[in-house]
């Protein structure tokens, strides 16, 4: 029922299956992932324009003060951010953007945005996370530690979202998702237009 | 997420599908249809606490002013409502209690109980609602033209609802009503506990 797509952001910590569950999304229902833009430089395998959009630190920077930008921060002396255009030329199309990003950003976008969809995604356990994290082979014991001491951190800015999706097995995490985004479509606003047809019907 | 079921309000014009649609919803989730209660007599086939809890005006008074009644509303020189210990029943369970019931008794719901979740479900056009009334073949031509000014009506009454379930097929508005359950029973306030937990075992 919705001609402009939503905007729905997903935060959770980093190793509970955030990417995974959103290719599943993807396919399930009408929801595009946004793409972020980055000054870091690009790994292996990263392509300009779909991991990342890649930018220097000056262009960047004019992005910022050229108003360009949804929500950005800086990690590690790198800036991450979402462009507003990259958000636009999906819901412009009816679907709906989702943007995987960090609590601090989220919560900027919530103020700015009340009407987006929020979900927080957690795994089961804190032990849980760790695993996940070591099974996934790719970073130190001490980049592990860091990211479980942010997931910490993160856990009381749950609360501030809409909606808790427990990532414990893959697919009922992804259904979950799938029922927030049918449901969130379903919303009184988006028939407003609809309604008022019916009753000119009349 | 929720030990204890939660309060589901359908509300929607005399014909639109809900008895159908509940049928539907009931085989596929944790829902349960709460029984009402009404003093009019038993039509052929049905079947005291199955259809409607049946009682005397006398005692229908009594749990008026025993406070017994959720809500409820005079039809007919005849009453309507629901039993408290209806829902109660069904909620205790972790069941989701439905309440089938008029705008009036749902607005009335809706302002004591803020936590319930409110649908409302429209037929595709005005046009197609008398339709499926005729198509019943149990009512009158003079009974048609009642509730299709009934429905003209409430209309306006939808947009106090959260959702609207567009009931062109009923497939897709059984899976809609499915989905804004599952999507509910995610709501961040049913993780309360969890959350608690989850950082506990920090």
């Amino acid at each position: 029922m919705t001609e402009r797509g939503m905007l729905i952001i997903l935060s959770g910590p980093s190793g509970c299956g955030k990417g995974t569950m959103l290719k599943e999304v993807v396919k399930r229902t009408a929801c595009e992932v946004s793409v972020s833009a980055t000054t870091r430089d690009p790994r292996e395998g990263e392509i300009d324009g779909v991991h990342y959009h890649f930018f220097t630190r000056e262009d960047f920077e004019k992005r910022i003060v050229g108003n360009e930008m949804l929500e950005y921060a800086q990690y590690c002396n790198n800036y991450y951010g979402t462009l507003k255009e990259s958000v636009e030329s999906i819901r412009s199309q009816g679907k709906h953007a989702v943007l995987e990003i960090e609590v601090q950003g989220a919560l900027k976008i919530m103020e700015e945005h009340p009407d987006a969809v929020t979900i927080f995604t957690l795994p089961p356990t804190l032990a849980e996370l760790r695993r996940r994290l070591e099974k996934r082979g790719t970073e130190t014991q001490e980049v592990i530690e860091q990211r479980i001491a942010r997931a910490i951190e993160e856990i009381p800015f749950a609360e501030r979202y809409q909606y808790i999706v427990w990532n414990d097995k893959l697919e009922d995490a992804v259904d979950d998702f799938c029922a927030i985004v049918q449901a969130e479509a379903n919303r009184t606003k988006y028939s407003k237009e609809r309604i008022g047809a019916f009753t000119k019907s009349c």
